[in-house]
């Protein structure tokens, strides 16, 4: 897992790295605090996904770097969005000071509103992305909706919302598929659509994968969030027990959270029995998600 | 003119509406404050510039009503995040409370991501827009680009930049070229593409008269606020020279700055003198501009 996921981090970070030239030097401070914010030593698991779904469907990588790139934008612009004072108010964001920190507030707002763009015009163009023009705009209504007000920013909203209530398994549920699952499940279709090769009953199987997926990463967040010390983390450690924010562990226990997050990875992996050999990577991510420690 | 407006105005925001329904009761908030930001009574400048490009071309409306609401969406998210305290700080817009005054900070910022991503989704739709796929896809990398860091972010980066330096002229329409006018060129250029009978000499006439008004109509933004109170213009009057903000009486003077509009007027009606009846709208568009006193 470890070597298949540095070669897709270095993949997209070789297809992002060329959006951040600045094209006049007015613009030179957006684009740094645009690229402060995507060029930080990420996971990528979003562009893994994307990559390691195209292969598992026998697709051309090469069609997969616009969508690869896309999310990873959209989730760049979501964690800076999520830090500013009037949201989540964090000062760190893997080790580094957040965007509004590093530049000022005004400043990260815009790179977000930026980014989001660049996701959008990542996936327009030719270079990429399929050549087939129906399929790339049906590429991109499905990330406008995921990124939208039905998926991951009405998932924030919902979290905004929730803090300080209690919420019932269900409710926690909602908001995680729409706060992280909607870009989780939208990398997975992005990957299956870009490959060309996606049959009806591969995408229903591949989303039954990433939905549990998406929620074992929720899950193992949770837990990482009460075991881990900040230095390994990377932020603040139990921020969102202090901030009374509904979790896993505080709803089932620490280890009724483990066992749950064991459960949604053998869905995963019972998802994906009608693959081949090809659909490994996949079947490594889905371990990787709940076995990791950071 | 009066009457054309009134017409795309209730075209583009019947268009709107049926936007802001909350697919589930958990995002009522959200979709309240999207629509609170955008169904406002806006004049629906770029809307009409869209409907009224395509009618010069001699397109079919029902094919523009994607692109008229996908530049509003991005206008009318651009001016949310504007009015944050971390940018300009407004309390008013249009009479009314600004979105983070009526909601909260992180609700408005949350609304703004909504917005844009709801701009692309609304020109990726079938519905509203012209059938063929490439043309589309073409629509709407022109819009990501427009509204992104080498446009309509870009500028309102190079604005905030220049809060208290001293600007020439040639450096302050650079900002304004971004800034407004991106946005304004680009509400065209869709109208244009959406006609689906746009010849490369209309396309470069078109974008001439849109350079034109969009610098002629930032102009008179920046003569009314110095000439009209705060119950006319239903913002803060004065708030731009208050701010050290460059503007074009401040370079030109007052007088300087009006003949200044006036020539923007003229050349944008040069611009159209090779089309017919059917450019009126266009023609009584860029005399609005500069005649109108709020």
């Amino acid at each position: 897992m470890i070597a298949y996921q540095k070669t897709c981090q270095h993949r997209v970070d070789t297809a992002l790295e060329v959006l951040f030239t600045p094209p006049r030097p007015e613009l030179e401070r957006l684009y740094q605090a645009m690229r402060y914010s995507v060029m930080n030593g990420g996971k990528r698991v979003r562009p893994l996904l994307v990559y390691a779904t195209c292969e598992a469907l026998g697709g051309d990588l090469e069609q997969a770097d616009g969508a690869a790139c896309a999310v990873e934008l959209i989730h760049a612009y979501s964690l800076v969005h999520d830090d500013l004072p009037a949201m989540d108010d964090d000062d760190l964001r893997r080790g580094q000071p957040t965007t509004h920190k590093a530049f000022d507030e005004a400043c990260a707002i815009l790179a977000g509103d930026a980014l989001q763009s660049l996701a959008f015009e990542a996936l327009s163009d030719t270079r990429g992305n399929p050549a087939d023009p129906a399929l790339r705009l049906d590429m991109l209504r499905h990330l406008a909706r995921a990124a939208g007000s039905a998926g991951m920013v009405g998932g924030q909203a919902i979290d905004l919302g929730s803090v300080g209530r209690q919420l019932d398994q269900a409710a926690l549920e909602v908001m995680h598929r729409h706060k992280t699952g909607a870009l989780i499940s939208v990398s997975v279709l992005l990957g299956a659509l870009a490959s060309g090769r996606a049959t009806s009953a591969a995408l229903t199987a591949l989303q039954q994968y990433a939905e549990a997926i998406g929620l074992a990463f929720q899950v193992q967040d949770d837990i990482l969030d009460v075991e881990s010390d900040t230095a390994t983390l990377g932020k603040t450690q139990g921020k969102d027990q202090a901030h009374d924010k509904p979790t896993y562990p505080a709803l089932l226990g620490l280890d009724g959270a483990k066992v749950y997050a064991r459960q949604l990875h053998d869905q995963a992996q019972t998802a994906l029995t009608g693959f081949g050999l090809a659909a490994e990577p996949l079947r490594q991510l889905a371990r990787f998600i709940v076995e990791r420690r950071s």
